[in-house]
């Protein structure tokens, strides 16, 4: 069987990746062959999402991980289809997301499953609403999640802060934080037509254009025209000013979220942000960094079923940006730094 | 009878404060004549501490209050003695701990115990050890307490680091961590007699005399040196090079306490610290602001019962540095930023 992958080309340590940094190429797949314990996926859709731009600096990452060797696969969270399995807990035409090779095609071993993260999307979602598992039912969605119920543990009426929030993550951390929290929920974004549309789709509360705001005084100025008592939370997926911005923005018993810093990613070396930690001591401040991971594999929360739960019961708008054909990863993926996306950004393949 | 009472002469906004910036004044008290709800309090001790460095000035304080009249009397903890009550909960001759105005005899309003932090020594100590409410059973003793146990939420045989080591709350954290939690404990603290002080009497494994080390990258390499593999938790009194140092040495799960900055106190202007969030991502670092209120009132923890328990145990040196007589509270106070200080400074009145 044919399979078609993207591989890492060349190194981007600085400035905007693209389709130059990648290769497409075609490789066949013996599907014939399995051992016990594999499945065979078939992709229908393939993630471009921020953190993925560590993954193709040839300097030291944030994560301290040694660089991706040249020529290798690329990875990220996919979902699709399990088109044969000898493993007792798939069974063919089960959906599925996970991280995995961006690959059309792949055999996965059980060691494999074990060793990264995936879930079967089938009962939660039908085959035309697959992509849900890398959105809503997927990373994003469990990093939302996990993030605001957790990390920030959101109370009813409180006040968040979101950059980034036209994006996959941000905007599902708006609207739970609206639908269920019943927060006033200020976002980030940059243009015109991103804060209109995360008003009217997202249902934010306020939205910002940080296009506006050169530096973290005008920005804090911004938030503070719309929340002039301050804010009790902020999800970063931005960093720089905006997190010095937020920062100082925060009320007593007010919460940070370190989830991204998409502002730094296209840079070789990251800007540190300034703070004084002295205004947490007496404001019982807190900033917590995570990942979706804890909440993705359920070892904390109740992801899936609240989540699907909430879909089910329409309480999201759900925005994807589609690129057809894996051929476009490159550029699904490019556009996430171009701010060419409204929502998930999704790669059809 | 007659008070003596300690009062802001002048604001000291920049620089070392000393006794030049208070007076100490002698007022009568009717102590015959007490309402309903009313006791008397004979202080035995007074207690200065880092935090009334803000209290003293003119400038807009972290805490956001306005600054404190001149000529008000200073406030703070105090550990004393019941000598009159009209008040059902209190009996003469019981030993209280409180936050109140520095006055050696003083009637305390049952709205006063109320809105104050006040608790009962009686059966913790005996009077000869009535200190032990502005230290081990009062502000640092909770302070270390709820901020090793909750805040940074301890693990057995974990590596903490300590900034302030030798002074009241950094010793005790110290001793906690490695009698109830079998840490490595690292200290800084100022000289080679406060190194070895913290390692022969409050047990620290490692001592750093911070005055060897100029900025934050030589005290980084300080930390690295006796904990290669990096810290889990920081415990920080100091801030500024310490908290940027300590935040550059987490390890993945990593968490800081914020609970002073001395080395900013008698700064006009407090140094930001420069950090980079996304370190926080991958590694699920935390940094959480905190006082010892909730444990201290017993919103949080069992800290009463543990502490007191611990101290009968024999768990902890408990080393004080005395001055003698109201007069000298300024004296005291000074000395707390001048490195004159062993353990817990106690003013005796």
């Amino acid at each position: 069987m044919e399979a078609k992958s993207v591989h890492l080309k060349t190194y981007c340590d600085e400035g905007m990746p693209g389709p130059e940094h990648f290769d497409i190429t075609t490789t066949a797949v013996n599907v014939d062959d399995l051992q016990d314990g594999d499945i065979v996926v078939k992709a229908s859709v393939m993630s471009p999402d921020p953190y993925l731009r560590s993954q193709i600096k040839n300097s030291a990452s944030t994560a301290g991980l040694a660089p991706k060797p040249l020529g290798s696969v690329m990875s990220g969270f996919i979902a699709g289809k399990v088109i044969a399995s000898k493993n007792p807990k798939w069974t063919v035409g089960d959906l599925i997301g996970a991280s995995l090779p961006f690959q059309t095609v792949q055999i996965v071993s059980a060691a494999a499953l074990q060793s990264t993260v995936a879930w079967k999307l089938t009962d939660l979602v039908d085959e035309a609403h697959v992509s849900h598992g890398v959105g809503v039912l997927g990373m994003p969605g469990s990093t939302a999640y996990g993030g605001l119920i957790d990390v920030l543990a959101a109370k009813h009426g409180e006040t968040i802060f979101i950059s980034g929030a036209a994006g996959a993550v941000g905007g599902l951390v708006g609207q739970i934080a609206k639908k269920i929290f019943n927060c006033t929920v200020i976002g980030s974004c940059g243009g015109a037509d991103k804060c209109e549309f995360i008003k009217t789709k997202f249902g934010f509360d306020h939205a910002i254009d940080y296009k506006q705001y050169p530096d973290a005084d005008s920005l804090t100025a911004a938030i503070k025209a719309v929340a002039p008592n301050g804010i009790d939370m902020y999800f970063d997926n931005v960093g720089g000013i905006h997190f010095e911005a937020a920062f100082s923005s925060l009320r007593p018993h007010g919460r940070i979220a370190v989830c991204g810093g998409i502002s730094q990613y296209n840079q070789a070396v990251r800007n540190n942000v300034s703070i004084n930690p002295l205004q947490m001591i007496y404001t019982y401040q807190r900033i917590e960094g995570f990942m979706c991971m804890p909440w993705l594999r359920g070892v904390k929360g109740n992801f899936f079923p609240d989540m699907s739960r909430w879909l089910k019961e329409g309480k999201f708008h759900i925005q994807e940006t589609n690129f057809e054909g894996i051929e476009n990863w490159p550029a699904a993926f490019q556009s996430l730094f171009t701010g060419g996306n409204f929502g998930k950004v999704v790669v059809r393949v």
